[in-house]
């Protein structure tokens, strides 16, 4: 595919701020090619070790390319992002980095794992300790400027996006994001080639990526949250064999959600070669954290689906 | 198939109590066709109006068929169960019950659906006021006594299982509950037709069952809570078109999950004939709550997949 516009990785920042100058303005409809750099700023790459890792230096972290100013777009109207093609850069890494994680408090010891994949996406990622993990490259950031001025940390999500970290933003995925500035002032980065739901250790395989987009705009939407279709199935590459399951169930959700991983590590430690932050950091970017009831007062039940093509 | 041994539903009981007499001993290995009554208790049945569902006795919900007593089963083990088939009745039930609900306080008034569907499972159940929900049969409520004594409420799941809900506890699963008493003392009722993950609106497809299990033992599992394992995938009944997403942001997850799934019924009734409740109870039988990313902090993002096919 041939693009409207393309960005280059330079035209990077880190936090979101409606002060920001765009770096492109585009018509509904048009389609941008977007480079991206990895989670670290390019502070990590394919030779990396843990001293590397050690050394980072937060205030560069997941940097986002743009801002776009889309044409037209105000606030209560919605922009449409619609991901037409990956082009991603055949390394990545996933890392436990103390203090972050929702099992920080179990692994506070950094630990970082280097993978290189087929660009081509044609065959899973071998993980280092092993495992196999089937690829689907997809965005881990992507939002517009809050209408609240000054700047806001690019680590947790908000109703215009940001940090999602929803593994479906995907190829034919079309996302939807609330307006709140004029020009709406869209940038996305931290790209990765796979994550499970929850992205439980804190790090998918983060991975620098070119990615294809086409931008629309959906007038008075007046979405509450960001919102998404997906063009066909989610989990097909992950599912064929079927999934080892760990519950946790308890009052709160959070718990529960700790409890059902912690399930998982517990297997996976038993029943591999693997140590229990290999197991956590592989868990991270192919198992999913699912709800699967909230009603039954006052216990919930969450499970996380291991996917067994993984270990075969 | 034939199996070693059959329970009728009339040997029912609503609520664990490790002093139920069982009314079956099994050797681990055995096969056991049990029956269950729908989750009224046999209050409901296909005639049934909004009065029946506001006269219900809620002191008879949600029995289940057993005890049955697992030789050689000692606290520490796990009791693990094959769902090997499902002989559904054609018909089931649907309900907003007031009080009841991750919507119950904006979706206060009763409301009932009855559902026929093919008992051979070839065709999806129509949904009365629009849709078309694939059909995928399970147990909601399959658990062991608990070690503590006295009776204990059936709503409520435990780690010896009960009301989980999980909407993959389906044929070639096999369940692993934790065994707290000699025998374990295994019951199960509460049949469901169909189900999304949350089963946000507290009833799913409640229809009676005959369902075929295998018994088994795993000797000093320790598992602190239960664990399931899939024969294969879980979603491809519902996935073929791919699904709409509505998300929740924000620090707490059960606020996420309820922004969620509220996105979703505004999505419904401004986009089909569907009025608000019955949006909420169609979403029930097939919309799945995912944790997104739940370690960006301070937010996390749940989202709330409904399946497209559902509407086609």
């Amino acid at each position: 595919m041939s693009c409207n516009h393309t960005i280059h990785a330079r035209h990077h920042h880190t936090g979101w701020d409606r002060s920001i100058a765009p770096v492109l303005t585009v018509r509904p409809g048009e389609t941008i090619a977007v480079e991206t750099i990895d989670a670290s700023g390019g502070q990590l790459d394919a030779s990396s070790g843990l001293d590397d890792l050690k050394a980072l230096d937060f205030g560069k972290v997941n940097p986002v390319t743009g801002p776009i100013h889309i044409e037209g777009a105000e606030p209560g109207d919605a922009v449409a992002i619609t991901f037409k093609a990956f082009h991603p850069s055949g390394w990545g890494w996933t890392a436990n980095i103390p203090g972050f994680g929702l099992l920080a408090d179990e692994f506070p010891e950094a630990a970082l794992n280097i993978w290189t994949y087929d660009r081509a996406l044609g065959a899973p990622a071998a993980f280092g300790p092993g495992g196999q993990v089937p690829l689907k490259p997809f965005v881990g950031t992507i939002g517009l400027a809050p209408a609240e001025p000054g700047l806001h940390s690019v680590v947790p999500p908000r109703r215009v996006g940001g940090n999602l970290d929803v593994r479906d933003n995907a190829v034919g995925t079309t996302l939807y994001l609330p307006v709140e500035v004029a020009g709406g002032l869209l940038s996305l980065g931290d790209t990765h080639a796979a994550q499970g739901d929850g992205e439980i250790c804190g790090t998918a395989i983060e991975s620098p990526c070119e990615v294809e987009i086409a931008v629309d705009l959906v007038k008075d939407a007046n979405f509450a949250f960001p919102r998404f279709e997906t063009a066909g199935p989610v989990t097909r590459h992950l599912d064929a064999k079927g999934y080892w399951v760990t519950t946790g169930i308890g009052t709160d959700l959070m718990q529960a959600a700790r409890d059902a991983v912690r399930g998982t590590i517990d297997r996976l430690t038993a029943e591999t070669g693997l140590s229990a932050v290999e197991a956590y950091m592989l868990s991270s970017v192919c198992g999913d954290l699912r709800i699967s009831e909230i009603v039954d007062q006052p216990n919930w039940v969450v499970s996380f689906y291991f996917p067994k093509i993984v270990l075969q």
